[in-house]
């Protein structure tokens, strides 16, 4: 009953949001902003959530993490503190962390049953509300170059397979041989786990060094790791972007995407609401449409995007046994980042200049 | 200032709304309903929406339009009513429409710039809100019967390319050489378009038999026609399902998919909520969350199905300049059509066993 009363005052709230927001109001602020410049910059980034315990962790592995984030994260506010936009703030971060190979996107992608590298990649700006995305992308050095140009260059939003690296190449963009990606330690770390016969969905980025004692034990579920990257920015014209990349499971088979190039389940922009990058188990979030679920919650019930993120990751998907995260940003620069996995490699810097790097829960 | 009036007084009902609906209650009656024998089967069908005239139309034609719709809305219907599943009669009122020369989808799929068929297909279970979805297949009779088995017989969500077809012949679907979707018509069709160099949204359906004057006039956007079938259906049980099938745009390059394979653009389906498959220019229904739109607007403003089907059709999508349209049925039979283009085929058959089938704008 106490909580039925709480739930009633909680709903109070939401009714004199929503009574004082025009229906329509939010939707005609879904705009290019570029004469207001009273924006403060504000930046975060994920680099996976999943099984990530400090006791299997070394300090020169926690701090080659750390150390990465911190550079993804400044490339990133760096644009936006001079004046860039947050899409170009977006795609830098993430490119860092697509050409590091503690992370599974780009360079440190986990192969797929057929020992190929598989990678998906999506953008959304939140001004204009155009997205760009791709999947299945072999030889694309950089996957989340290669879905802004499909946003930019083409009328389209979603190219795959062999079709996706045509228009990339034909773009200029970096193409590399699959050869780039291939990792001694990552193979081995998938004969072991195809030896074992399971598709696990990994985050890892230990490269091999994988504790299969802790993949593989009864609760697999909760022991999953889930490798994606992603950044979501404000820039100080009060526009807002959101980007994800990932080489998708170790393992996968048959031409499996998750919700990575998912617009509105991996990656979600709309200058009215917010930016969201997700991380998790893809199935779930895309069913659960996770990353426009957050916009929606904040246009149509009237949350805040805390609280509306922190219910979808806390309680809905929760509920489901869904594991993964989210990053997120409002229009005000607020910023949450969820996760209801034991760790989740992420940073920020707030409004006010102040940075964050964390790895696990507090 | 009549129209805030009229607002404010419709934000008191969804307050009013609001305020009853706890906020979890919704959520918590997303489950598979086996007991409860008392709901009447709904069920309702596209065909794809576009530039669909009268005036460009013959007797013979609509009444094979007509006819096919009927034959796929009772194979539905008929399942319903004999106490089958909605997943079981969304599906075989799609599969006998890509069955069909005359929809954008399966046999009637359009061609590809390098004159190859690629298909896309998605299917929801309301009840559990599981979801499968295939993205450019070439050899698959029935796009949708896969996606079906993607949802049913896999962990994934989403397969794309070869890996997709890997899996569907696995699983023992009706795998059919690529000449099986080759039409003459078709193909001078694409070719007539390649000359003009613009890359079309079709859904046509008239096998060849296109006017380019209507489809290369100066308002070109006005003028594209959508090439998508889809279905949703309410079973006895209170369970809602959604599915979608096209063959994509014709003359498209890139591995260009659009919404139809994307759950919460193309398709969705919630117990909780509804079932909605949409058919329009697939990047804008990408873009806009279009089918998980309707839900979130049910599910967070407490608008009926109507009102959030109507007002993303119709305002949301009509501001944008985004062409198409969609299907939806509630939890409670009701059933909302909108579309924003000339006409949409499509048919339904309501709670009282009233049928209808319509073409054109009313």
């Amino acid at each position: 009953m106490k909580s039925k009363k709480k739930h009633q005052i909680l709903n109070v709230f939401y009714i004199l949001i929503v009574y004082f927001t025009p229906f329509n109001q939010v939707i005609s602020q879904t705009k290019k902003n570029t004469m207001a410049n009273n924006y403060k910059p504000v930046i975060a980034i994920h680099g996976g959530a999943g099984t990530i315990l400090k006791q299997h962790m070394t300090a020169e592995k926690e701090k080659a993490y750390q150390e990465k984030l911190n550079e993804a994260l400044m490339a990133g506010y760096t644009i936006l503190e001079k004046g860039g936009s947050a899409l170009d703030a977006v795609e830098a971060a993430i490119k860092i962390m697509e050409d590091s190979p503690l992370f599974n996107a780009g360079k440190g992608s986990v192969f797929t049953n057929a020992e190929t590298i598989e990678m998906d990649a999506s953008v959304m700006d939140g001004s204009n509300l155009k997205a760009g995305a791709i999947a299945g992308v072999k030889t694309i050095k950089n996957p989340i170059i290669a879905a802004r140009a499909v946003m930019e260059k083409s009328e389209h939003v979603f190219l795959i397979g062999d079709g996706a690296e045509q228009f990339a190449a034909k773009q200029g963009i970096e193409i590399v041989s699959p050869d780039y990606f291939k990792d001694e330690n990552r193979l081995q770390q998938l004969r072991k786990i195809k030896e074992q016969e399971k598709t696990i969905l990994d985050h890892d980025g230990e490269k091999g060094e994988i504790n299969s004692e802790i993949e593989f034990n009864t609760e697999i579920d909760k022991d999953k790791k889930y490798g994606t990257v992603g950044a979501v920015a404000l820039d100080k014209y009060g526009n807002l972007a959101a980007a994800t990349s990932t080489g998708g499971m170790t393992n996968k088979r048959y031409g499996r995407v998750g919700d990575a190039p998912i617009i509105g389940a991996g990656t979600y922009a709309n200058n009215a609401t917010c930016a969201v990058s997700c991380t998790g188990h893809g199935e779930y979030f895309i069913r659960n449409v996770v990353a426009y679920d957050v916009s929606a919650l904040m246009e149509y019930k009237g949350l805040s995007l805390q609280k509306a993120a922190e219910w979808i990751v806390n309680d809905k998907l929760e509920k489901q046994d869904a594991r993964g995260g989210l990053i997120a940003i409002d229009r005000k620069g607020n910023i949450s980042m969820p996760f209801n996995t034991p760790g989740m490699y992420r940073a920020c810097m707030d409004a006010n200049g102040n940075k964050t790097i964390k790895i696990y829960k507090d």
